[in-house]
């Protein structure tokens, strides 16, 4: 069964999208609308976290959106009901943040997750359910590239919530049952992605710098390597695997499967957007703590389990990004 | 140094127990106000717990109780302060409990504790804070015994809950440099553990069923191997081990090194009461999903740090348990 086909088996089917006006989110709901799912998405709307209403506005008419948090109890309730699948993307997605403020990480991260499955559980136990975690849950990597198996050593409250939110997520398949699929995401990119702060979506907020033609930074030499994924690569990857009965109960990293280093990724970006200059400065503190090492995904069990190929090589992906927010400036700065 | 020489260092200290009308707090209380300690217990006397004023009766007039909850963020404020020593035994302590109720077990389990850490860093970060984690962290067991490296993966919300709790421990040694000590605990046993059901402590409740000549229920076959330690071992291990400078930032089992079969220890127990009799039934659903397999910690990392032999026999232990609740039972029946 070709992509197309096989993403067809949507069409008809509810599907709840949590964190719906982010870039993954959004990017999730245009591909599931395009293929004849009923989408309805629900986000709290914080600015901070990348909601944005200009992600879904060639579908906003066609989709349902609501505006509530996964940490409220009655709303969750309400839209869980009759969805085949549901997408949790709303978090709190700043691991400097985290450290800041690990209670507010600690209850959007952990606690809304787990009011989102006591209530499947309650209300919609046959759902899929879908739980977005981070390569950051590995912690300080002991040798790239990483599989699923790599010990997680969570560096910080952002990454060790989402840990304990992937636990319970498996919990509820093993004891309850329900049809969990846990992603370990590596660094995602590409259009739909928040370009107001550096707090996360790092080479979306350089091809910002590099449009306003300032100085981007890279700490130390820049030779840290990296796992970015472009959007829809990611997004195939996702939609594809939630297809498949046997991901349920599994635990899945989900990135190109090539590093790059840092420094490389800048250079792309400097040169598709024809603008911007290259700045080395050391690394902060604050940062070098939560450091963790190159990271590179081992992407082979998704592959085992999905027909997938994330083919949209980083320079590639970075010039889709530029002709993007080029096009569309406005509605992002 | 002799480990009464060694205990002696906590002369004058100012110490805060969480939890401390439990077993395991207030048999550390009873140490250390022995030793000189300025001892402050912090309890929320829920009874279900193991909370029990006698457990202090000898002391109550030495030390200070304050009622109260660690998920309290003003009475947490008020106790951390100017503490030497802060031991967290706080807890929803029932694993299977945590199965119907994983909201109430996350508040505690782990908001509570990050209430103690989030407090501690802002008002006492020169305190030796410790958390008591458990065995039951390491889920299926791979092969015995275990050492703090086996793989961690909790199969119930009360198990995820202390390694999230755990984590953050460790987050905030690493990052804060808060001189956390993160213990993983077998199968405590003894004097002052709660006797009015068989949520958790099971030798203390098998002792209970045998004083009372009921019949004591085996699972299976009874060929499960654990991990019981008694109380005062237990107990002067994790006290030695607060006093060494270079146990902070580590993870630490403890246990008595040494395996049982489950069905020994009931024949332990009917033996030193003296009355009870052994009955075998199937393992119930609810239980058979979150059995981990045979446990033995390996004591080696903590036996490295601290002069410390858990040389209490489960038969002594049992014996001497007996002993105690035949002398106290109108306290805890």
């Amino acid at each position: 069964m070709s992509v197309n086909d096989c993403f067809r088996l949507y069409s008809g089917k509810k599907v709840l999208i949590t964190g719906g006006l982010g870039m993954i989110g959004s990017s999730v709901a245009h591909v599931l609308h395009e293929f004849g799912a009923e989408v309805v998405l629900f986000d709290s709307v914080s600015d901070v976290y990348g909601a944005n209403m200009f992600n879904v506005n060639s579908i906003k008419d066609d989709v349902e959106i609501i505006v509530g948090d996964i940490r409220d109890n009655c709303k969750v309730q309400e839209v869980i009901r009759d969805k085949d699948y549901i997408f949790n993307f709303a978090a709190q997605v700043c691991h400097n943040d985290s450290i800041e403020d690990p209670f507010y990480d600690a209850e959007v991260n952990y606690f809304g997750h787990l009011n989102v499955l006591e209530n499947v559980r309650k209300f919609n136990p046959a759902a899929v359910v879908v739980h977005s975690g981070s390569r950051l849950q590995y912690g300080k990597i002991e040798a790239i590239p990483v599989a699923e198996s790599h010990p997680l050593r969570p560096e910080t409250p952002y990454a060790l919530n989402k840990t304990a939110a992937e636990n319970m997520y498996r919990f509820y398949n093993s004891v309850h049952g329900i049809k969990t699929i846990m992603l370990r995401i590596a660094n995602p990119y590409g259009p739909r992605g928040q370009m107001k702060h550096s707090k996360y979506c790092i080479v979306n907020w350089f091809i910002r710098q590099a449009m306003e033609n300032k100085d981007i930074t890279i700490f130390g030499d820049g030779a840290q390597v990296r796992d970015y994924i472009f959007i829809d690569d990611l997004v195939r990857g996702i939609i594809s695997l939630c297809l498949k009965p046997e991901a349920a109960g599994n635990i899945f990293n989900i990135g190109s499967g090539h590093g790059s280093e840092f420094r490389k990724m800048v250079e792309y970006v400097v040169d598709a957007v024809g603008s911007g200059s290259i700045k080395n400065v050391p690394w902060p503190d604050s940062y070098i703590n939560v450091e963790t090492g190159d990271y590179v995904s081992d992407i082979s069990k998704i592959r085992q389990t999905i027909d997938w190929n994330p083919d949209i090589s980083l320079r590639d992906g970075v010039i889709k990004t530029v002709e993007y927010y080029m096009a569309n400036k406005e509605y992002y700065w």
